[in-house]
């Protein structure tokens, strides 16, 4: 696990090239993000496959009773998995069924999302569902980091846990504009895996990080 | 598929029990739901086995942006499956995207839930719920049978889309009173599953239905 604020989606047509993206970042990313694509073509396997180079999180932002949220979070856990993510709109005895279900995987629930549609009902609530992210015991939330606005109303929200920030790159977020705007790690995804060099790809994000901090140290 | 109003929730422990209980009630059920706690022990290939008797409804609760649902929905579909149930909470865009991915396959759209934590949020929309659902262009909506009030709501609120009711034996609910309340299919899960007699039990469900609506006819 690289001490980076970079995590990668792992968002690749075929498990291979998953397995190729997440050997070349090895060394440039804290964790590696996948989901229900990757799982219905490789199987549950893949996790394991992929811990090989860093941290799984499974992206899986389950949302169901509570009794069916344990089920799927204990097998990601068993299989190998160190993160998962959920939904906190299903309520807080569904979310908390997977935080207990959990240990000691992380869980990161989502408080707000990044496309249109998540205007209409979702991102209404964020706080609130931040809230109970928090008192469930979750590890981190998931907060866009393509809407400043957001990302900084929910850093306000929340001290103790973590943020993790997609909607970088292709979805028009800036990686160190969201770190700086309180998310503590950033979600890159097709940026990195259709690059024809997907270390370099991520080296030079972490870079961008880097400066970015070493800039906002300078200004304070 | 029988023309029954029952649907099978394949809620076992294992996928030789699924199987197991899809064969004994083939002449039973209308369809059989099963959910990602099945397809991460068994694999994708699951849907195609379950088909052999009878139409599969895969209950994933999607609920993610508009490109990975549609990734999601595409396999489901590839390997076979019926239908399949997606959240409308994550907005209009991510639940068009199903659909528009889904055909032939029957997308029902969550409108409301069952457990308790469903009174937070996604309970506080469910008519909103389904009105974007209609609009999307689901085949059907899901709302819970053990909660009348809720499911007459609904039913008020589309005479289009189809109504299947999950919450019924273990949770509380009734499947005739569902029926009558506006459900076209009651999904039934543990009952069933848990039964030693899987078929005895549907069969007893199904009698159960038909003498309530002769009852009713009666009355009319």
């Amino acid at each position: 696990m690289a001490s980076t604020r970079l995590i990668v989606a792992l968002d690749t047509d075929t498990p291979s090239a998953a397995i190729r993206v997440a050997k070349a970042t090895t060394d440039d990313a804290y964790a590696f993000k996948i989901g229900w694509p990757l799982l219905l073509d490789a199987g549950i396997g893949i996790i394991k496959s992929i811990s090989e180079f860093g941290n799984v999180i499974c992206d899986l932002k389950i949302a169901d009773i509570p009794n069916t949220n344990s089920a799927i979070a204990r097998r990601v856990k068993d299989a190998g998995a160190w993160g998962i993510i959920a939904h906190a709109f299903t309520g807080t005895d569904s979310l908390s069924a997977i935080v207990s279900s959990s240990s000691p995987m992380k869980v990161f629930a989502v408080a707000a999302m990044s496309h249109p549609g998540s205007s209409e009902f979702i991102n209404l609530v964020a706080i609130r569902l931040a809230k109970i992210s928090e008192d469930a015991g979750s590890y981190g939330i998931v907060a866009p980091g393509n809407n400043p606005e957001m990302l900084i109303a929910l850093r306000r929200a929340t001290t103790r846990m973590k943020i993790i920030s997609p909607g970088i790159g292709v979805q028009g977020g800036e990686a160190s504009r969201a770190l700086v705007d309180g998310a503590d790690y950033v979600i890159v995804g097709r940026t990195i895996c259709n690059s024809p060099d997907p270390h370099q790809e991520a080296a030079r994000i972490n870079l961008s990080i880097e400066s970015a901090f070493k800039e906002q140290d300078k200004k304070a």
